[in-house]
């Protein structure tokens, strides 16, 4: 078994595998050349020949221990229904779901009928990826994805979005429920069309308080875990801001939980108790630093892990201007302060 | 004794007090209208009379149990020679410190001589205040304030200061401590002039893993709180995601620590075992629904606080487009759902 499959497992491995949450990305000059080809993003996420290419630049350039599909977290929201551009240098644009009364614009997409694209990349390169290398499919999860849909974009506020949760907690829960059911099917699909592992992005649900957290975002993300279960292959959760949740998180029934810098990983082992795997958690700033800075940092980060159970990857994703020659050193320093005695 | 300070002193109230964070502010069409007057941002806060006469209308217009200078965090930083500008909708923009080699520029100013229209606002605002609410003075806490100072205005990434701090720890506690030299004395020369309290807005340090926090913005805060002392004026401490150092905060020797919307104060109570006042924590976006749910959500946090020693606030500063009625219905929800029995 790879060693990516094996920590996630809590299995031993002979060193700490490691990736990097986007490390199919603009960092990456051949990324850069790649999407130059495509045209623009968006086409990019829907040309399956490219978006494998991208897919496998890391692997090749760093040598990381696995792959993530090369997608968009709003790819799925498109197919349900909402209009989606990418302005240059701009994030997202969506027709935004403004209210209850927009719900019957969405629907739960076929994947295989609407996102066939993402299904056939990962097809590809599930033919052209090394042994030893699995493929992560992913999704964003329900609150998150709502996010995108509500504001119409990313926001700073989430206002509109956190505005119609407090006074219609009853239809918002129909919008997390639609974004479930299409959660579910698209993981699923990745699942089936060869993805070895999972990973749900919660990734702006760290705005909310905890009890929030339990009531809104928490029971539709359980869901979607437990319908995933059946198909034996393994989940990682990830929230940024996960400091408050860290019990919650565990307790969704996932293989692991993807923790941002902000907790040390010593304490998210206590708090977790063992149940899952951690995965991260390096800042992705200690990336701009010196060589130097970026082995001592690792260094803290295998330092504080549990010796098995650890998946090495940073605390958020790795930002556009990070310099590649460090990413370059942060592979090889975990694969070596990593080695584990036999 | 006024609610306010006797809340923040753990003494029985005879309901919860309330104040709200930026209750001088944009939501306010007052404010707006003196704001006009003033010219722009920058020349209110410089401006003593008008600089007063925002800080007194929450007071007025809604009942809140205490009022806060109208100023903002750059202020001191201005006067230690870091140029400053507002323009029109946008955030501040300073002449960034980009790295050691620029700290020369920097020198601890006498808030006298160099910031005296803060002092002036307070003297003005002593006498006018009506009896039984406090003013409270604040300030930014060093590593917020270096935020801004590096990145040269608000950031999303932080890219520039966490790099410094990654690369260079030793200089860059060199720019913590200047900025705390001045912290102290501001806040010293705030409680001479009048200030019957102090708030120190650590707004950023949520960017921190608790290991750094403890590093770097914790002890520069702490020695600030230590200089304070003497002076008997309470302290509070205030963190924008502050859920993985409650205990260090508590631990700082201040009289409260005003918590964000994401834990709950009853999880903030038993963390700090009753060792500190706490204020908050309604999350700023519930003022945006119904006055339904203004009440339903003000009646919880009042549920989760513990009976005394528990200041009603936000979990962070009211939006510029909230709604005034709601804000009019919270207080005098606060004030009637807070009452403690005699």
């Amino acid at each position: 078994m790879s060693r990516f499959l094996a920590a996630l497992r809590r299995q031993r491995v002979d060193t700490t595998p490691v990736w990097i949450m986007r490390q199919a990305g603009r960092y990456l000059p051949q990324y850069r050349a790649t999407r130059e080809r495509a045209g623009d993003f968006l086409a990019l996420c829907k040309n399956p020949e490219l978006a494998a290419e991208v897919t496998l630049q890391p692997v090749e350039i760093l040598g990381v221990d696995a792959a993530i599909l090369f997608s968009d977290i709003l790819i799925p929201v498109e197919a349900m229904g909402v209009p989606l551009a990418f302005a240059e240098g701009e994030g997202p644009r969506l027709e935004a779901v403004k209210g209850p009364q927009d719900l019957k614009r969405l629907h739960v997409p076929d994947p295989a009928a609407e996102v066939p694209f993402v299904l056939e990349a990962i097809r590809i390169l599930r033919e052209r990826l090394p042994a030893g290398v699995p493929l992560i499919g992913f999704s964003g999860a329900p609150f998150t994805l709502a996010t995108y849909v509500v504001e119409g974009g990313t926001s700073r506020t989430f206002r509109r979005v956190l505005s119609w949760m407090y006074e219609d907690p009853a239809s918002f829960r129909d919008l997390l429920d639609l974004l479930a059911e299409t959660v579910t099917a698209y993981l699923q699909a990745q699942a089936r069309a060869g993805a070895q592992a999972l990973q749900i992005f919660d990734t702006w649900a760290g705005v909310l308080s905890r009890r929030l957290y339990r009531e809104m975002a928490l029971p539709v993300t359980q869901r979607i875990v437990r319908a995933l279960a059946p198909l034996g292959v393994p989940v990682i959760l990830y929230v940024n801001g996960c400091a408050p949740f860290l019990e919650e998180m565990a307790a969704t029934g996932v293989d692991g939980i993807s923790v941002d810098w902000r907790v040390s990983l010593t304490e998210a082992a206590q708090r977790t108790r063992g149940a899952v795997a951690l995965q991260g958690n390096l800042d992705p700033l200690a990336l701009f630093g010196s060589r130097a800075t970026v082995e001592r940092e690792a260094a803290r980060v295998l330092g504080e892990a549990p010796p098995h159970g650890h998946i090495f990857n940073l605390g958020h994703g790795i930002l556009p201007e990070t310099p590649v020659e460090n990413v370059e050193a942060l592979v090889e320093a975990v694969h070596r302060l990593g080695k584990k005695e036999i």
